[in-house]
């Protein structure tokens, strides 16, 4: 018996949502055996040394049983640490899991997302997958790229939208909008602000008040997320933190997947969590070798915006794409963007120092 | 200056949709320090040996850096063992990640899932999450309990789903439907078949031909889902496959999380999958473990449907709930749920002969 219906191969892709084919997708950066990786803005150092002694202490059951499905002994320790309540943070499969969540939980069919731009490639991707338009927040400048006091919330305040999402420090630029102006955007929304806070512990070496959780009980429609991919130099384990009033924690916990967070990860997280040591060690070092790359990076002629992440967005010039290609020719991976925004700039990780000096010399050939 | 439209604490979940506010959410199996699992239909037996090789032979760049994005390695090993190519693969945080990948991809809103019913309740969860309606099946069975010849293509084919859902062994019935049911319905269906083959390593040991893998080249509309949480005893890991044709997988591609599987469980899951004996013979423990507590069960005069999972739907009868909550107070967990079609039974996993000996016992006293 034969039916008609049966769709033939090339045509099955039919079945998808109109809006999925025509989304172009989130690119991550490239990965290449053997490059030296300064495109994704990972940490240049291990993580702590009781990462690695909690996965050969692991108990068997570790891996036959479900994880715990909140992450519960995590999520005391990261209240402990962070100063807010348990109920308070959601786990999720790194901040990214946390961004869909979010979607997912805020969006209905048509709501709209907003974002200064150019920023997260991924918050566009995500309000595309949700059916929802996003506002690319016109956001002006200082001369040097720096941010201009309260364009944050004069461009964001008003545009209607459910779900507005601001990375401080900002990727790819590195700039930080001062928490005044964060909190007077969350005082005029009427929707959920979320700080994606992925870079702020290198920014809090500069700025010791620059992020929002302190103000999280005073800011009700207030997210902030954290992750462990790059001052906790775990990104290959995947985990985020998401710190939000309780009443929308537990509304969360109904969107996101039961088990998102696995058993190895939780507790690698708490490992991490409660080497504070390695932690601020990890970040000094970062910081020690953005002003070393700075210093030889003005040597070049070259400038950018006041870098508050273990990364610049650099002013190459015209020949951004030619300077792009010419380093990757050496085996050495930054990050470039053909747009109009961006074609002219580079977004380099720092790395640690042999890695900076390699770059710094591959740079200064191609140039 | 202060702001009229701030919302207080207690009204900020209006910013939640609509859907989600409404949402029951799922319930994920109890989970007790010092209880006996039996909930929950994790394996009874630990994982390969190399998994925990595997973890300590890790590089320290797994911690440091970005997974694999697509999982490549585990994809192609995946792709060998089981006579796919590695294009027809996509690799998930869990089978419940591969399962919200479906559902992004392939329902818009408003268009339809459906199911048989009692199904995993998961599918019920993830409409609701998508704005999506979802038909609950007819499902007529024989006498016993067991799958009736063509019951399946019968109720499901002309339902209008998009995305239409069968757990084969079904869960929480344990039967199988037979792969020619499901062509079947493959060929009448306007719209994806997805068979969730989470307990189908179980089934291949009583019936060889029971899984649909080998018909994926067949069937272009045909998604097939394994989990590493049963048979390969790796729940706490998270990982899950996901099998289709190459187009479709290129479009899940683009709704999946960039990095969703973390690089310590790509390389756990490389490791399961080649341990080969390990893993024949754990499925052969737990069937040897499953025929010893039917005659057990038996024995206490119960019936159940013909059971192809590490589990069984025990009819215990009216007093189901009561001896639920009496094998509880000895501390073992089975699964109840009170619902018209299942307040009747008990799900009980297969666990070893201690643990299964100590459930009879329990259920013996209870019953």
């Amino acid at each position: 018996m034969r039916h008609d219906r049966r769709p033939p191969l090339d045509d099955v892709t039919r079945y998808v949502r109109a809006d999925v084919r025509a989304l172009h997708g989130y690119t991550p950066g490239e990965q290449q055996a053997g490059f030296l990786k300064l495109n994704t803005n990972e940490s240049a150092y291990p993580p702590s040394p009781r990462v690695f002694e909690t996965l050969g202490a692991l108990p068997g059951d570790a891996f036959r049983k479900y994880p715990d499905p909140h992450s519960r002994h995590l999520c005391e320790v990261a209240a402990r640490i962070y100063g807010v309540a348990p109920e308070q943070i959601l786990a999720g499969n790194g901040s990214d899991d946390c961004l869909t969540i979010l979607y997912r939980t805020f969006l209905g069919p048509g709501e709209r997302a907003a974002c200064p731009w150019p920023s997260y490639g991924l918050y566009d991707t995500l309000a595309a997958l949700q059916g929802s338009p996003i506002t690319h927040a016109d956001y002006p400048r200082e001369p040097d790229g720096s941010v201009r006091e309260w364009a944050l919330p004069e461009a964001l305040a008003t545009t209607g939208a459910r779900l507005t999402l601001v990375a401080n420090p900002n990727n790819p630029s590195s700039t930080l909008d001062p928490v005044a102006s964060l909190r007077r955007l969350c005082e005029r929304l009427d929707g959920i602000l979320v700080v994606d806070e992925a870079y702020i512990d290198f920014a809090l070496g500069l700025d010791s008040g620059a992020s929002m959780l302190p103000y999280l009980d005073a800011h009700p429609n207030l997210v902030v997320l954290r992750t462990f991919s790059k001052s906790y130099s775990l990104a290959g384990a995947r985990l985020g933190l998401m710190f939000a009033a309780a009443p929308l924690v537990a509304m969360m916990n109904k969107v996101k997947d039961s088990y998102n967070v696995n058993a190895l990860t939780q507790a690698v997280g708490v490992a991490a969590l409660e080497d504070r040591a390695h932690h601020a060690d990890g970040i000094a070092r970062t910081l020690a070798e953005k002003a070393w790359l700075e210093q030889a990076l003005a040597g070049l002629g070259w400038s950018w915006p006041p870098a508050f992440g273990n990364f610049l967005l650099v002013r190459v010039g015209p020949d951004a794409r030619r300077i792009h290609e010419a380093v990757r020719a050496r085996k050495i991976l930054v990050r470039y963007w053909d747009t109009p925004e961006l074609g002219h700039s580079l977004r380099i990780t720092v790395g640690n120092r042999a890695q900076n000096q390699a770059l710094v010399t591959a740079l200064g050939e191609a140039a």
